[in-house]
């Protein structure tokens, strides 16, 4: 019997947003692998076997899916969001690379799905409207002065910037050190977008200008939108205002 | 009676990449607002209204859209990939802001879908792997020289480069160009993905790299993914490469 690996990307939480495409390749799953919250996501099916997971531990659990795809297993790895954005499909590409010849050979694939910026940016127009970036502020992979020149070189260049992982408890620190460069380069009135568990029950969307942004306001589970100088902001009366990026610039 | 507008990112093409929200928005729709190719995608319904348009005049079809919500619509304007990136969703932002006060009124939302270069990735790995952005080739809103300024600051930061509208019939150089000034920044081993209508039947992924790419593979309706100097090709006998850019960096 021949195994395989499928990376899922289960989209940002709620149901109505996750694809048909996503949900059938968790159902047709022996096994699945993810951090537990994601996991929990997944409908159960009868006989289905559950490897849950600290959210750390990244290239340990993509190891341990390719062997189990290599023993024969049909595999699935579920990542929230997009399975390629700051998530397993590249840390299950890392193990390929690094593991035994037969890891190559596993019948590998991913699946799309709506990644966090893009449930977060509909909620308040179309922040991401013109050029736009993501980076994931966390230092743990990358040396801090490299966010630094990606923050100053982005910011500079007009794009929008969209940041994953603002903050931890390990991570106290960055998402303000962060805010503190980009007033240097960028007005204080560009608008700023805590998306916090977007579509979901627990859903938490607050505006901010970049003067008055307040690192405060993120956890782990906030994706921040942070305007161009291009950017701007619609008040409606009686309404929440509309943030969006307009598709031409000088 | 009240109307409303909602702006829907069907996705990049296959029937089970689009989410069931989307589905959901299109379905409760009286009148279909869209490009044509785009409203093709979309069930039909009896008693829907459809209003096919050139890809090319978006802020009149904001409008329009608009004002048949303000008439007492249900209005749905689709987009093909994610409403809010390089599509409708900034366009109708645009036009409510301009347009008569009864427009910023409506009942306005956004369905977000998955967007081309998340498609693309999918399909070869995990190139969006780590800090990445996404440029809009066309010149007809924005001057070349800030096209140049950012593909140029991306590069130069180690950002992955995702590349929308690459060209078309009347800007048929741009792309050329592109890869150039790339070639002047970054290792010309660097991996460069075609990704054209990733997931429909007449899908072409096309590997190359930076020292080899030929603007002349990419239409309108491919994404090109240009990696950055870390990231990786597996080569994998008897199947496609992988490419992924790795979560670390130095």
């Amino acid at each position: 019997m021949s195994g395989s690996l499928v990376v899922v990307g289960l989209g940002p939480g709620a149901e109505a947003q996750m694809t048909p495409q996503a949900l059938a390749a968790v159902e047709a799953a022996d096994e699945l692998f993810g951090y537990g919250p994601y996991l929990a996501r997944a409908p159960e099916r009868d006989g289905q076997i559950r490897h849950a997971s600290d959210n750390r531990e990244e290239l340990d659990r993509a190891t341990l899916a390719l062997q189990r795809a290599v023993a024969g297993a049909r595999v699935a790895v579920v990542s929230g969001g997009d399975a390629g954005v700051f998530a397993m499909a590249a840390a299950v590409c890392e193990a390929m690379e690094k593991g035994p010849e037969n890891f190559r050979a596993v019948d590998f694939s991913v699946v799309p799905g709506v990644t966090a910026m893009l449930a977060v940016a509909a909620r308040v127009g179309a922040p991401l409207g013109h050029d736009f970036c993501a980076i994931s502020l966390s230092d743990n992979l990358k040396p801090w002065p490299l966010l630094e020149k990606r923050l100053k070189a982005a910011a500079e260049a007009g794009f929008v910037i969209a940041l994953y992982n603002p903050i931890s408890k390990a991570r106290p620190w960055q998402l303000g050190a962060a805010f503190e460069l980009l007033r240097t380069v960028l007005p204080v009135s560009v608008p700023v977008i805590f998306g916090r568990a977007a579509g979901r029950a627990d859903e938490r969307i607050t505006f901010a200008t970049l003067g008055e942004a307040d690192a405060g306001i993120a956890d782990m589970a906030t994706c921040v939108i942070i305007g161009s100088a291009e950017t701007r902001t619609i008040a409606r009366p009686g309404l929440e205002p509309l943030v969006y990026s307009p598709r031409s610039a000088r």
